[in-house]
This record gives structure tokens, C-alpha cells and sequence, in this order.
């Protein structure tokens, strides 16, 4: 099942991606995509519908952040081994968490708003997930059966402002730092989550061109790790770190600048684009 | 004006603190204490009203966090410059930003859960403000007119957690790690909010013994630096850094541990008081 939420800023609709591509409108099932709908119970209920009995929306609407009103956003950083490298940092023991701020949500094709006073943005292509039941000193399985959906996150990143203490949440949650979608898919149309190859262009450059297959920490056992320093409820997101080819990385390093054009995408969980305006 | 929420964990309802020290029942005018009701136009209606009008809740009352649902629960570290120095860090040039999981929030006088694998848990006595309207790029007039109220905040940390990696974010989102209030105070009620005097109390033993005088940034400049790197809404709730006297600046360290008792208060905001449980 495919997940999203169509329409708007502020107004988006609950929507459901059928077989052949249409948007489905929920809105008569169900509020909207969030902590309350996206539990197995709720699944359960969207799961039985018949799509075609949905109203099909007509024309192309702007799609919203997959998930409304996440009671956190939290991050995961430095989980490739290739990117820890890149940035010239250790391999961690143990997942490095981090925060973006909630507010930093964002449709998957909205503008990237390159804050003023910065000089350093870059981007980051993530696997990203969304918890549907109460995590509190979970395992890995109960992790892995508490994991919803997952999607692609686009972790922007203002390296500057990110670097500038030894805290990075400053130059991570930045309005429209976090455009998450087109779409939130259920674990069980993905294959082996292990195994999706990911990438994002600048200007139809490629720069990263990885596989969550060489992630440090899985999505199941980073859930099990952050179960044990915070419980987590229905609709929060953990995206979990990105393959090398940040502009970070590059030598020189590339930043982007307003009207550069950013596209990224994972197997099987759809493709961004995005374009950078100033704020 | 003294806002509120009383009442069993997940079923608090909004109260006002009379003249007289009794809680009067809100929920006949407003829903909740959140971002709804924290603005400007909330803020005067609740004003106008007559207090002995309000039902007046008998007996004591369980005191719930004393705002709910913030959608971001920021920290400023390091903000007392011999804080810093106990902590053996330098003097930050710019505000240090951090996050705490929204789900740590807790009453004032709810227990403090040690988390499993705890061995460094420590406190913090900390001003806090809840933001009452959108701020973005606003200078530092507009972010003193947009704080809606003041209140104490124990930003417990788990040291071992959160010095583990680079990141703070850990150490500091736990469950129970952010009881807040007993209650909102709106600013015409208290004095000079850079003149308070604040204090903290382990098993009856004074360890911080400080004033919001020798705080680094104030909450109106940390307000509008921080809408500098992310806007904020309201309802999100911002804390601003501790003075000396922390576990981890004891010499040996002193670390909390099931059974205490640790009671704290900021001239005007009223007191906490918290045991430590293993959780």
C-alpha cells in the first residue's frame, strides 16, 4: 500500500496510490496520514478497501509531507560506512542520534528554502520510516513489526550552520530541510529493505549512487537502540543516514545555490525533485 | 496570569491558578494548554475572565506538564557562563542548540524514571518559555512580544547517554526527562526575567543556587537566533540552559539514583519536586 497526502499547504487530503498510478482521495476514511492512522489497526482497515470505490483525484496535485504532525523527527547520522568516511569521521560503535526540528516537513517536490546567511547546503538521500505502535525498550522484531511505512527523505543539511557548535540540530531543521515522499509504502510491498538502491542528482549530476545495503545500522535495530533512550509513538519519523556523495564530500566541496535543481529517489519508494529558492 | 493542567497523565484538563492559590477549572473555555491557546488573542479572552467564575477544583490535583503537544521542545546549552566552566567547555560565541524528544515532557511533580543502563543521571534547573506565535527572521522586539509564558524546567540528562557520541540529543529525550512547570506565567506577572533567582535541591542538599543574572543569551535573543535556523509555532517550548551546580560538576561527580528526592523552583515560576525510579 502507498500512502499520501495530496493538496495544498496546510490542507492537504489523505490519498492512497493505486495500481495504476492515481491518486485515490482517503479523506472520506480517514482525517488524515499521522500518528492515528497509521497504526496496524488502521492499515488493517485501508488495506481492505477497494481502491477503485475511492474517489480518483483528476489532474496533478501537489503532494505534502507523507506524514502529518510526527511527535519527533529523529536522525540518524554517519550509518553508511562510505559516507562516515567521505566527511572524514569514525565509523560510530553505536548510531549516532540526532534531531530535525518537526517543522522542517516538507512535500516531496516543495522548494528547498536556502536559509539566509548560508553558505554550505547540501543534501542527503535517506531511507526514512515511520513508527506505528508505542516503542519502549522493544527488540528487533517488535521494532521490525512496529515499523508502518518507509519513504524517502531528502536530510537537507546547512553544513555551516550544522558544524558551526559541536551540535548539529542547527543546521538540520531548517524550514523545508525535510521533504519526505511522494509516498509512505508498507513494509510488505518492499522486498528486502536491505537491498534498494538509492541516488540524487544536482543539475543531472549524479552524486550519490548507494544501497542501503551497506547501511552500519538497520531500521529494525536502530528503532530497538532509540527505544531505549526515548519511547516512540505512532507518526514519529526516523530517517537513518546517507551513502556517500554529500557536497560535503566532494573536493572541492559543492553547495547548492538558489536555482539549482535536486531530484532524488530509492527503489521502489518513488523520486523527489526539488528546487532551491532563497527563504 | 498562572496557566495549568491537572488531572491523571494523558487526561489533564486546563486550569487557572487564582489569587488564592486554588486551581480553577479551564475546560469549560479552552481545550487544553497547547500551541491553540497559547496566542495572543487566547491569552486575553482567558484575561477577561473573572477567576471566581471558574468551577474551583477541590482536594490536590495531580499537576500535568503545563503545556501539552509542543511541536518542538528546544535547548540551549552551556547558557551560564560558570556552568560552562564547570563543565570544563568554553564560553559559546553563539547560542548551542539541542533538541529533547517531546515525549520526555512530564509534570513537575511526576517521578523522574531512571532509564535502563542509567549510571550518570543528573539535573538541571532551567527558564523556560513557551513560544505563543509564529516566529521567523524576527528580531529580538518581535521574539520578547511573541513569548506567551515562563516556567521551571528540569532538563534531566543522562551523562553517560549523551556524551556517548558527539551528539546531546541522547542523553537528554528520555522519558521523564522534562517535567515542566508546576505552571505557565505570563510575562506581566513576573519582574525583571533576567534578575530570578533559581535553585535546586538533591535529598534536601542545595546544589544549584543561581540567577537568571548570569545567564549568557537571554530568552528574547535566543528566540530570535533560533527563528534564525528553524520558525517556530505556538506551543513549542524552548529551555535555556542551567547554572552551576550540576552532577557532572561535583568533584567526585554525584549522580541520581532511585530514591531521591530532588526538588528545584525559580523565583515567581514556583517549585517541582521529583523521586527518582527505575524505569
Amino acid at each position: 500500500m502507498k500512502l499520501l497526502r495530496f493538496g495544498p499547504i496546510g490542507s492537504e487530503k489523505p490519498g492512497l496510490l493505486d495500481a495504476a498510478g492515481n491518486i485515490r482521495d482517503l479523506s472520506g476514511v480517514i482525517p488524515d496520514i499521522d500518528g492515528s492512522t497509521v497504526t496496524p489497526e488502521s492499515l488493517a482497515r485501508l488495506r481492505a478497501l477497494d481502491p477503485a470505490s475511492l474517489p480518483r483525484v483528476e489532474g496533478t496535485a501537489r503532494l505534502g509531507a507523507c506524514v502529518a504532525r510526527p511527535g519527533k523527527f529523529v536522525c540518524i547520522g554517519l550509518n553508511y560506512a562510505d559516507h562516515a568516511a567521505e566527511t572524514g569521521a569514525a565509523i560510530p560503535d553505536e548510531p549516532i542520534v540526532f534531531m530535525k526540528a518537526t517543522s522542517a516537513l516538507s512535500g516531496p517536490n516543495d522548494p528547498i528554502l536556502k536559509p539566509r546567511g548560508s553558505t554550505k547546503l547540501d543534501w542527503e538521500v535517506e531511507l526514512a520510516f515511520v513508527v506505528g505502535s508505542d516503542c519502549r525498550y522493544v527488540d528487533e522484531a517488535e521494532a521490525a513489526a512496529a515499523i508502518a511505512g518507509y519513504f524517502v527523505c531528502n536530510d537537507v543539511s546547512e553544513r555551516a550552520f550544522q558544524l558551526q557548535s559541536s551540535q548539529w540540530d542547527k543546521g538540520k531543521g531548517c524550514d523545508s530541510f525535510g521533504p519526505i515522499g511522494p509516498w509512505l509504502v508498507t513494509p510488505d510491498e518492499i522486498g528486502d529493505i536491505g537491498n534498494l538502491h538509492m541516488w540524487l542528482e544536482v543539475n543531472g549530476k549524479r552524486f550519490q549512487n548507494g544501497s542501503t545495503s551497506t547501511m552500519i545500522f538497520r531500521p529494525a535495530f536502530i528503532l530497538s537502540y532509540l527505544s531505549r533512550f526515548m519511547s516512540l509513538q505512532p507518526g514519529d519519523i526516523v530517517t537513518t543516514g546517507t551513502p556517500p556523495g554529500v557536497g560535503l564530500g566532494q573536493n572541492p566541496n559543492v553547495w547548492l545555490n538558489s536555482g539549482d535543481r535536486v531530484s532524488l529517489g530509492i527503489a521502489g519508494l518513488g523520486e523527489q525533485h526539488q528546487q532551491v529558492v532563497d527563504a
